[in-house]
This record gives C-alpha cells, structure tokens and sequence, in this order.
C-alpha cells in the first residue's frame, strides 16, 4: 500500500505496526505527503520506507499536475492499495484513477454525521452527541466523506471530554479498523454492491 | 409523564415496566395518540392509564386546534414531562409551549445522522453504515430531530441484517435509554448549556 500523510502519522505508525506482523497481507511500499517535514514522512523515513513530498507550491499550486506527478511515483513503488491516513486534501483524478476502487480514507466521525471537516470531533463535541467514532470507507471521486463504508466503531462522549480527550480515545480506535481495513481489502473480502461494501 | 404514541407502542412498554418499579422517580399519568386504535393506546388501557386519541379529522384536519386540545387534556392530566415514543406528528405550538424544554423525543438513529424520517433504520442500512443506534433527545421547537440529546447508543450493523433483525436490535437499545432519559429529568439532572445537554 501507499500511504499519505499531512500530520503527526500516528495512523500511519499503527499501519507500520500492523504490517509489520509476518501474517499481515499488506506492505507499506511508499508513502507521501503534501507538507514537507510533517512528522508522518519523517515516521516513514526513520522506517526506511521510501517517501516523497509533493508540495503545491512546486507545482505552481496546480494540484492536478501535483496529484499526476505522485500518482505516477506511487505505483512507480508498486503501491495497489492507497490509504489517506490524517491526509488533508481533497485528491484529484489522475490519483483517483490510478487507484479505482483501492483508496481507503479515514474520517474521525461516524458518516453520514460531521462529514467534511477536518474537525468532526470538534463538531461532534459542539452538538453535543454522546456517541460518536471513526469511519474507514472507500473514496468515492467526487463525493466527500461519501464512499462506501468498510468498518465504523463507536467512542462514548464523555460529559468531561474536551477534543483532546475525545481525540485520543477515537484514535485508540483508528488505529484498530484501519489496519483491518486494509487487511480486508488487500485479501479482496470487500465486496461493493450498490453502494455498501459487503465483507466475504 | 405523558407518552404519545402512534404505532405498536413497544417503547411505551419499556416506559410502563421501569415506572413500576419502586424506585422510578416518575410514573404514566397519561398516553394519548393521533391514531385511533393503535397498539399502542390499547397497552395503556389495559394497564389503567388514562388515554385519549386525537384525530386529525376530529379537528378538520387543523394541527394546532388538535395539539391545543391535547396540551390541555395531557395538563389535566399533571403531565410535567412529555415523551414522543414513536409519535409520528411534528408538534405544533400548543404542545411545545406547554412542556417548555420537556418533551423527550426518541429517534431511531445515532443523530445527526438520518434525521427527519421515520425510516432511519432503512436509511441507514441502504447507506450502508457499519454502526447505527438511537437518539434520546429534547425536543427544540422548529428542528426536526435537532434538540439536545441526552443518550445515545450504539448498534452494530451486520452484513447480513435485513430492516427487521436490525430493527429489532435497535428497539432493544431503545428500550433501555428511554427510560433512563425519563429518570434523569424527571429528577432534574440534565442541564443544557449552549445547546448541549449534561448530565449532572
């Protein structure tokens, strides 16, 4: 799999962790970020996984001619699987196509609720939901936070919680479906039909 | 309390069976419904709880001539709290204004997720979500499905569930947090701050 990053990686960390097991049926072949010297790259580095930074301003903020040139890298690195872990950009076609029905994105809410944001804990937390979660689903090209839905898991809302509080239990939780994830989807046991992704 | 029901009245159910225990702070003075005959209805009968039906027709078909009428028989009745468990009418202002911040509506979904049907579970399995549940919250005049929520709970979605089986298990959940719901403002735990309901 390929992975990209723009933050801390510590979903990526836990993809690192989950490869690393011999019975794993996945590896982490490449990984890239929009943000150069994000701690998530430098986490790769110090793995000894190939890495890559695309920045837009080295493409003139062209994102399309970005998203081609890192396209062509990932499966230059043999990636099939492409995973958005904490990735904060919307992906173009020439990545959407290289990757037909093979990129998996994490959001840290339960879709359909808070999708969209970057900050869906903060939402959750503003309106006061007292359960809330992490979604792992694949991308569908231009729907945002709207593809099918591979595994969801739900973290109560504690009346105490503030986002960093909530944060850290919902990641606890990311970083338990989203290597399974993977896992199901590198076996090819995801099955979509009509929009729902069915696990074999 | 007084519980308005529409359809077979399972929540009613789960309502009259923790109000007879000896330590529920809260007991059924009244059940009343928009639908004659409804499943519903006939339990509280059977059980002794004062009930009346309000049809539309009976108020040639003017919502809140009908929702007067039956704010002032379910005040008759010493009301203090009302709760919506499975009525299948948006309330208009005689009843809303007479419970102000005390009608607890329940909602078969992990909101804000599916508001505003009354086919949640359907929406939710044709979404194709992993993890659903149910709402407990305060009814906000003029948002549909859009109060404080005071409980929720989470119910895993199965590949194989069909509307029923996942119906069924939602129901169980509902069963449980609905009276819980009742319990906490009837003895006057819950505090809404900025939109968001605490339990103290």
């Amino acid at each position: 799999m390929g992975v990209l990053v723009s933050g801390r990686g510590t979903n990526l960390r836990a993809l690192l962790e989950a490869a690393s097991q011999p019975r794993y049926p996945a590896r982490i072949a490449a990984v890239a970020s929009n943000r150069p010297r994000c701690p998530g790259l430098t986490l790769a580095e110090e793995q000894g996984v190939p890495t890559r930074c695309f920045p837009l301003r080295e493409f003139a903020g062209d994102t399309v001619s970005r998203d081609r040139e890192m396209a062509v890298w990932l499966l230059r690195q043999q990636c099939r699987i492409l995973v958005l872990a904490g990735y904060d950009r919307i992906l173009t076609e020439p990545v959407l196509s290289a990757f037909p029905g093979r990129i998996l994105n994490l959001h840290n809410s339960l879709l359909p609720s808070f999708p969209g944001t970057m900050n869906a804990v903060g939402e959750a937390l503003a309106a006061g939901v007292k359960v809330t979660g992490c979604t792992v689903h694949l991308v569908d090209p231009g729907k945002v936070d709207g593809g099918p839905i591979l595994m969801q898991a739900a973290v109560e809302v504690r009346d105490d919680d503030d986002e960093a509080s909530l944060w850290q239990r919902i990641h606890e939780q990311e970083w338990r479906v989203l290597p399974e994830a993977v896992r199901l989807l590198s076996l090819g046991r995801v099955q979509v039909e009509g929009g729902r992704a069915m696990i074999r």
